[in-house]
């Protein structure tokens, strides 16, 4: 129900041409979703979860995702495949634009067509390397939304002159991702050097009691350092759309 | 940065072979050099867990709770106690400052002789009544933060026309908090409406196989909707915190 | 927006007291939930979580409980107050209306002055008298909505022929409510001897690994007999209302 | 011990040809469980689980499920194989009945010489597209079991606006499946919208802290609308089977 | 349907007093229960949960207590009230009879005026202290069930010669109770000292990762000694129940 | 120690062929657990975990598993390996004795040169068609280790009847293994029906809720029914080994 | 039996007082553990689990106490009673020597005879002033276990500066025990800081997903850095004793 | 330390009015001057996780790893690689140093040029022959690390004899490492038998309630042995890697 349609119905009340009840009858039957301000929504929402940009790579067949990437890559000017493993890659590399860029690590493919300048402001932290593949889901969606990504990878706190060597690093950022399996402990320490949005990301590397990433999960979620939120196990995803809205909406921005 | 290198370095500068500004910038560069910075980090974090000005009220004894109280009274001019159960404050209230309030809901005392302007683009949303105690701790320990905190309560899923009701005021925030128990759900349904961060508080309220909030929480981490991350369950205080850290730091501040 | 809103704004544009974009900007400030068929909604879900009627009493204080049902007794009909202690009933009910019925065992408050005739349909079966409580809950409420509910209790599966010297009332129902804690067996067997919907309760009798209720939730929800579904632990009241739902709209009604 | 068998008997004694004694006995050694209204019972609940016409395919031979399936085909009108994955459907295609359908998606095969006019009423929601194998295992359930069943998916919370495009179709069911996997919030928002009953099906779709489902089913168990009831994760069967059985005794069948 | 009714109803018929359809009818109307061989089960399973003669105490009021152990009292010889906590007995020991022995160990008041000899043959095992008094819950649950019981009590693993002291005790057994909390290492040793059944009780005795007795119930299922069972934690009656019934179908007895 | 030893020592001792001190000196230098009792331990447990005529095949190498069987074959008369799948089994058929049996659905070899004559009174049942692996496991074991094992499968308590046909049999059993997966609600119905023990087996059959058996492991645990003991999930041959025990040393052996 | 026993039977065999067979027979009548070297284990293992000297005081009796704590007073010149709350030690400390210590913080009552100068070398940490309970049942069951103990206190990892500022005392200590609640982090950062054993203790501080330590565990379990173990949750006791057997084999000792 | 007062120092260094001992004295007592002596650490903990000499093999590219090692090789005289596959190993061996050794056992990887002599006192014991690929490596970390490592295998707690035939060796270890799966039971037992420490390692060798290696954990975790700690399961290398550090700081190492 946009505004001209409704405007519509009055004037054609206002002219006769339409009898008030058939004018409510008609408001009536008007989808429920197109009243008020949501018509926007989808333009604002565009690189939501389930919307047309971002695509879950894992689980769907090579055919499917031929099919959506090229559709995606008519209408957008920039296309998110997440979770695409390299073989899924292989078999349909072929079929997809040239100009996409595939990560066999970060496990990303996508298209940038945008001209926009990159926004300086988001750091991404690894515990260590094997936590490297979501820590680049992570920056790699994030700098598809538009952001120049800055990252430390491999300084978990078994180790924790290395983390401190980059203390101005930590201090510059407007918003901080730190991925670790594990423990879990990295996003405590760094929530106790910073005062910035601090996103921890669990990931399911470990072996026994980490329970899939649980252990890490759970660490994070009772973290004494404040400032400090959680998105779900290996969701690289998810923290880096996060950052980048809080990057986008910084004063900084 | 051991002795030898250390020594060197003093040696070169007493020598004259070393200027002291270039004997400065290489103990800087050697590790650790970046603790410099950190001697501030007492003042930025005033706020933190653990720290002075924020007391964590459950479980201290009467004795403990009123020294902390005053003595935090004399050095900072804020004084924040969560988790402070009505009877424990009738016990101590005789012996704090009478100018801090008492809200019985959010079990918080504060007192608060800040002059400077509430930041609004806080909102915090309650699923039902019963989450309304973690909700007004959120918002409380906003509003000792700096913020001016916008509160709409009982939204939940079910009676989704009541929340669709403040469309406007979803989509004015800078930062939306969503307090529920139960299933968890209002907050996938908020990150689907608006396009800033969302911070998910689940609370323990519920029964059976709500497990004392695991429910809503997991709920919470599986949002298929973007921009939702999550602290601990009935965290109110740590979701007001990072609310009002992103509030802070945002183009509208 | 109800009907009688919009119609009166056709009206008002029609006979020129109102322009048409004075008109189209009235209706955007209307609330939201109230456009279109959704107005009929708070009718029809009276009896709804959240909604007026019925109060979920555990944890309120009793100035709360006195107010609400007082209020609610003076616009509606039937009041529900479920998980009502017998200390918190005593509390109030010198200040409630005398004409309500106080159950200790289902723990439940409620006053009828509706003169509908009970729908015969729904059985409620218990495996062991310890789940009573749960079992009552189930069914008064199923009567306060409006239906005759039959009793059958302490049929527990240790116990097999207990329950078939009732395979003519299982077997004449509508619906079933299966309450049953402990191994939560009893509804796979009932599923095994009717063709009707079962709705499993299970409750949280039992000790040690019964983990409160969860071994019987999990027994239920894996249950091999078909036409079984699953509500919270302890859940009387959402058992007994859906099966009300279920047994309106049966073909016996 | 059906009827004729009985009546037999007395007869036998009525004419003398069996002492009383003898027919006593006979009574003592007929199998047990044909006593009474039970007879019946495998006819009327042809459909259930484990009964000849449904055959669950996971973790059968090739060699297994010909014989089954042929067998059934001899003595039924309908034939249902659940969880037939795509390559075990190859290994037997050519040795059952053409006749049959396999759909992959729903990982079904199915028989159906039925002649009744399927009965509508029954809607199944899918929250996502990954969604979609357990919402066909439903839908295709209840459509052999004699139901026109309307399907709705990718209606997620995550976009609000596109469930709410349906409102009409949801105020017309009978009964409505609702498919979810991860946040499990799909469910608590249509029960909101209805006063029908809704069958909540939790799927295994999701990453990390989704638990296989166990965070989708948690949620469900704890919706706060009324009139859900909850199954197994990823028994699409079992929703479909319940949906028929309550849209059948409705008042509409 | 005894034995005497069909008898009857096949002479009615053969004296023409009753029709052949009559006669049909009336055999359907019987309760289902009463056929065949389980008429005797009442008598036969006169010790079992939920039966007259055992009383599961916890969670009854004093009047009900009062009123069933008074009935109980009068039809049988043994009666059996497990789990009585003190508090329970010294409201009701007035009004209950005197000959009755309670012990607040074992939370068991019993009375016995049977006169059978007690066989020999079953021993119960504690592994501390704490674990005693459901080790006694067992122990006199066997008792009255008519064994003579023997009790070696604190014999945990952690002291090893203490248990081995007793290997004369341990190989002269027919069936051993073995009952433990923290670690539930115990069965697993008893298990490879012996070759008679042993029954493993799990206790909630404990703290922090013993999760109320779970550690010791999962440690004890996953036992590598051979003819190991378990029962649910702090199950000391239905231990000293197996192991009666196992004794007195001994070769021994 | 065995007796032999030890009275060579005091022989020597009172030949004058040794000193005191030495002869207690070598008393301490003998292995400790050859002290009593214990030297007859060995051939006692000779079927029982890790003892050598009991291999369980998971996880062996097809070189380790020849080596063992052939040893095992030229000092033993009867050899269990379980376990063992049919793609091990083949691997290594052509070198392990050929009088051995192999069953592809208990994934049990055996071999058994023992003349004994089996023991009636084991019945196993199943109680869907997906347990008979398990209980094959069961069964075999029990006859390896001399018993007369009957089988009851598929009686799953959706369909009671068809478990209610063979009451007799169940009426004559000296003890009873009832092996199940899912909702594991079988034991508790059989458990209600007899008198002897009966030990459960819940199976890892289920999907999604049936968190690998350990829903049926918690309903058996909490099972209502007197006389229930229950092994680890898929235990097959701890129940038969125990069910042996039990049997062999009941009265009727 | 121990030295002189087993000396005096050969005697009597040499001097022909005994035959050879009755010498054997008594051999084997003596206690088993007697045997060997294990004589000396009662002395060596004084400070045990479930050995007189240590008491776990929870849940039992005043007037258990009293006798415990009187019957070892006068055997040992040690006492230590571990989990006595101050209500406990009121009721009966009029009973007990007034000699010994009782501090309501670790909840330990004390007596200490001992003259032995007390070993430096263990370090206990906490990272919360909420863990300092079980911090200090840690540091004085190490301090009565013959230690002079050095306690630093809420040096969690939030305020990381604080823990460096310890740099010294963490790498001059023999045996670390850090005992952290919450995210149970802080012992990650300290293995990472020493090259000494560290013994983690999570203790039960927190709320909601901390699970009641399990959270802490987990972390602790799955530790990133090395030399780290862990014991149970608030199990300050076993950190303790552990630490004091570490230390006293040490190098330094 | 920041620039100004370090700027300060070496002014003053340069104009004499400091000596450069002094200084280096001064920086050392500056915040975070503790810094200094963790120059050395990265010596110190050259055998840690996620530091050059140890590879955690699992998950890494043949590449990755032969890059690695190669490297490694240049810059040490010890080389150890965990957790290598059989698979993993033979793609990568042309490529690696030959003087290297593989374990298909341990899974492990190693070059060992260090004429150190090895020292005695570490004892590695396991309940299973399944566990003995967790239990080499802790044995083979142990041994890299210096140690002489002595291994008594498969002496579980079913068979208690096997394990108390050697108590001497028990007896005569600086530490014990206990590594056992399913029931976790033997570090209580020996944990019992000695007064060095013990280090408890679980494994996931197992089934059903196992949880893969969870059961064993939490068994570990409660044991009633003092002086026992844990780590994660199947963590042989934290296991030997902290046995290594404990026995050479001993008293006699």
């Amino acid at each position: 129900m946009d505004e001209k349609q409704v405007t519509a119905l009055f004037e054609a009340v206002k002219q006769g041409e339409l009898s008030v009840a058939d004018a409510v009858s008609r408001i009536r039957a008007l989808p429920f979703q197109d009243v008020g301000g949501f018509a926007r929504l989808d333009h604002h929402r565009s690189l939501r979860c389930g919307f047309p940009e971002v695509v879950f790579g894992q689980g769907k067949s090579p055919e499917h995702l031929i099919h959506i990437i090229n559709q995606l890559n008519q209408s957008t000017e920039k296309v998110l495949v997440t979770r695409l493993a390299q073989e899924a890659y292989e078999q349909i590399k072929d079929y997809i634009p040239a100009e996409g860029l595939y990560d066999p690590t970060a496990r990303i493919y996508r298209i940038n067509r945008s001209t926009e300048t990159p926004l300086p402001g988001i750091l991404v932290l690894s515990a260590g390397t094997s936590d490297i593949a979501v820590a680049e889901e992570c920056a790699q969606t994030a700098e598809l939304a538009g952001n120049d990504v800055k990252r430390i990878y491999d300084v978990g706190v078994a180790g924790l002159h290395r983390l401190l060597a980059y203390t101005r690093e930590l201090q510059q950022a407007t918003v901080i991702v730190v991925v670790a399996g594990m423990d879990g402990a990295l996003p405590s320490v760094v929530g106790g050097l910073v005062d910035v949005p601090v996103i921890a990301v669990p990931t399911s590397i470990g072996y026994g009691a980490s329970l899939g990433g649980i252990a890490a999960l759970l660490s994070m979620l009772n973290s004494c350092s404040s400032g400090i939120s959680v998105v779900n196990i290996d969701n690289g995803f998810g923290a880096g759309y996060l950052a980048s809205i809080i990057n986008h909406q910084s004063i900084h921005a």
